[in-house]
């Protein structure tokens, strides 16, 4: 891997002033920065002249299904137990490896170029995701899905010896247990999630109370909230994950917040599926950890960080004052809040750090005037302002183009011809 | 203003199927749409290869505050009054001619962007705006802003004579009358706008139940809603256009709805001022014409239709269930509905019709794969998937650029700068 020398960009973390610098990146980190690196120092690096240039976090997205890209507009407008049971899963059903290979594809293509460096993702196939985010240089947790309910007793004890034997495991990929949802996993099997979560250091990824008909299923089956089920099989501590969170009790919010565990919210899909709206201030006022995800393609639908960390801001808004969740806070829970539950020692710029950021052209016409440029950028740019893309410590996309997006694209589009045809 | 031949385009009209078709653009409309125009008749018509291309209705923005671009980020994450009294209407009180004229040039190169092709424009000095749009070639209804509070008479004399002889209209700029709000205007000069409006055949267009202290003291004032209010005083019909309408009561929704007026709803500002949630489905149940507009750019802070269109969208389902306010819907509310309120023959790909649209990337990766356009444009697409923006049968961008826009950016970066040390 080699050098970067980003010459004279202006570095913008959430909650500080932002300073002009140069910023050298050597190997898969930001080696130094400084008002001046001199050209010694920069040796043979590829020097990149950044005067138009903010260098913003990149994007984590805390929770997706990315090879659901594949149904992106296959159904909407309709509520979730008709979508999933009438289109979703039928449609699901017939997904080869191949598909999910190049599913996956379009999404981390999606994701790099709205500025998303990360994912943390639940789905099936998951060998052929893994080889996609090793192939296109970002970031991945990789949950191992489990469901009692919807995988046969060989497939599951071949994933908890997945999970035991770390398979797949690198630098830039990472492995979760991710039990379903407490509808569609067993008591044991929520135990021996939580267990091998703990025994194996793994977080435990799940979707939790999304919507409130899951909530009263859990209280007719179990006499508790789904967060009290977790809490009674030992499961709701520092290494939950816990997707969506939109129908929370007050003691809900309340022992969840004490617990340590992390509310990865995705308000977009929410709201699309009618779901609810996060109490996105109540868990900031319980003083719970806070992310952010997009959910699935065909949700959303799209994998756009950026359009979730604006309308969770807006909805924080609205909920508790215009004062709440203000910019450099939301930026945060769509990029280092994501990074640091999934282990990952980057989303700040700062010496040391992992090399993740965007380049983010300053004379984007929605980045202008500059009162504020965290302002401008969580509020007023989309995606179109961003230039490029880095991912430890080198260019994932350049200039707005990613390599190889035009095959990447047309395949997804003979993929899902075929795939409807079937 | 020549002829333009949009060969073998896939024609996307709201509520319709999508149609390969062959578009001729003669003058300002589309002459002819049809399965194979031959090279006779399109003569010495400019061809544009559309097959990678879908031919979208533009946007039309049903309320805005132009030069406000000018302020965007100024201040932020705070709630109306303050935003208002300590730094919105102090640097506000600054601005000069040429300061508008800059700032509206930045609005309309934001808007042309990001697809739209009219605004409805609430401001000052409205001569500078009027003179923006005639020259990037895109349509506006420019207000004549109307406050006997923050108006002196000679001024308030001056505008109904500006509109009495309808200065400086043309084919694409249109005059309206615009009250600012009924805490703004007294009921006598309520009573003159509503008289003119009448008279000129202007739309009557107004700031109505924005924040529910607006609407408090309104009661306090006049003992009934601003809604009521207005059909007191003969203003609540269908030249009405009333943006924001978010503290509507029951009684307001459905004389309201009966009424023919139009609301503007503006839901990213509402959220971010913590003003509320507008009531899209109570409106829409009630049988409400509803258009979209983003307000100003330093309350949302761009003036991206898309974003607008999708939040409606969002919200209407959170408030309604999944099936409400389905995606060709939302895209009416941000374009035909807007157009036609306006009096504007556009909104619609169809022959005869005034020739706006969009040319929209098919090979996107937003945009794929592609079992229903207008999902993928309405959920999944944003401003990056535009490639060229036609406005009375003239390319306005083309391939991502409009002409000049570095210019405009620089000018505008370089007004904030000192307007902030004035």
């Amino acid at each position: 891997m080699g050098k970067i020398f980003l010459k004279s960009v202006l570095v913008q973390n959430a909650g500080e002033k932002p300073v002009r610098k140069d910023v050298l990146v050597d190997g898969n980190r930001f080696a130094k920065i400084s008002d001046e690196i001199s050209p010694e120092m920069a040796g043979n690096a590829e020097v990149v002249d950044c005067r138009n240039f903010a260098l913003l976090p990149a994007f984590y997205n805390g929770h997706t299904h990315a090879a659901m890209s594949l149904l992106r507009g296959y159904a909407d407008d309709m509520e979730l137990s008709k979508w999933l049971n009438q289109y979703i899963w039928p449609l699901e059903a017939k997904l080869t490896d191949k598909d999910i290979e190049i599913g996956s594809r379009l999404a981390v293509l999606e994701m790099i170029k709205s500025g998303t460096v990360f994912f943390a993702d639940m789905y099936w196939h998951r060998e052929q995701t893994m080889k996609v985010v090793e192939e296109l240089g970002i970031r991945a947790t990789i949950g191992v899905t489990i469901s009692d309910i919807l995988i046969p007793p060989a497939g599951l004890k071949a994933n908890f010896e997945f999970l035991e034997k770390h398979t797949g495991e690198s630098e830039r990929v990472k492995l979760s247990v991710m039990p379903h949802s407490v509808y569609m996993v067993s008591e044991e099997y929520l135990r021996r999630c939580i267990e091998m979560s703990e025994r194996e250091k793994y977080p435990l990824h799940i979707h939790l109370s999304e919507t409130e008909s899951e909530v009263q299923n859990c209280k007719s089956q179990y006499g508790c909230s789904p967060v009290e089920l977790l809490e009674r099989l030992g499961g709701l501590n520092e290494r939950l994950h816990a997707a969506h969170c939109v129908c929370f009790s007050e003691k809900d919010t309340e022992i969840f917040a004490k617990s340590g565990a992390t509310a990865i919210l995705n308000p977009c899909s929410n709201l699309k599926l009618s779901s609810g709206i996060p109490p996105i201030v109540k868990l900031m006022d319980a003083g719970a950890n806070l992310a952010l995800g997009t959910d699935g393609d065909s949700s959303n639908n799209n994998l756009d960080m950026h359009e979730e960390m604006k309308l969770a801001a807006l909805l924080a808004k609205v909920q508790g004052g215009a004062e709440k969740l203000p910019a450099p806070e939301a930026l945060k829970m769509a990029s280092v809040n994501v990074a640091r539950m999934n282990g990952i020692d980057a989303g700040v710029i700062a010496e040391g750090k992992l090399a993740d950021g965007l380049l983010v052209r300053l004379d984007n016409e929605r980045m202008v005037p500059c009162f504020d440029l965290i302002s401008n950028w969580v509020y007023s740019a989309d995606s179109g302002a961003i230039d490029s893309v880095i991912c430890n410590g080198r260019f994932v996309m350049r200039g707005g183009h990613v390599d190889g997006e035009e095959d990447i694209v047309r395949e997804a589009m003979d993929c899902a011809r075929d795939l409807a045809s079937r």
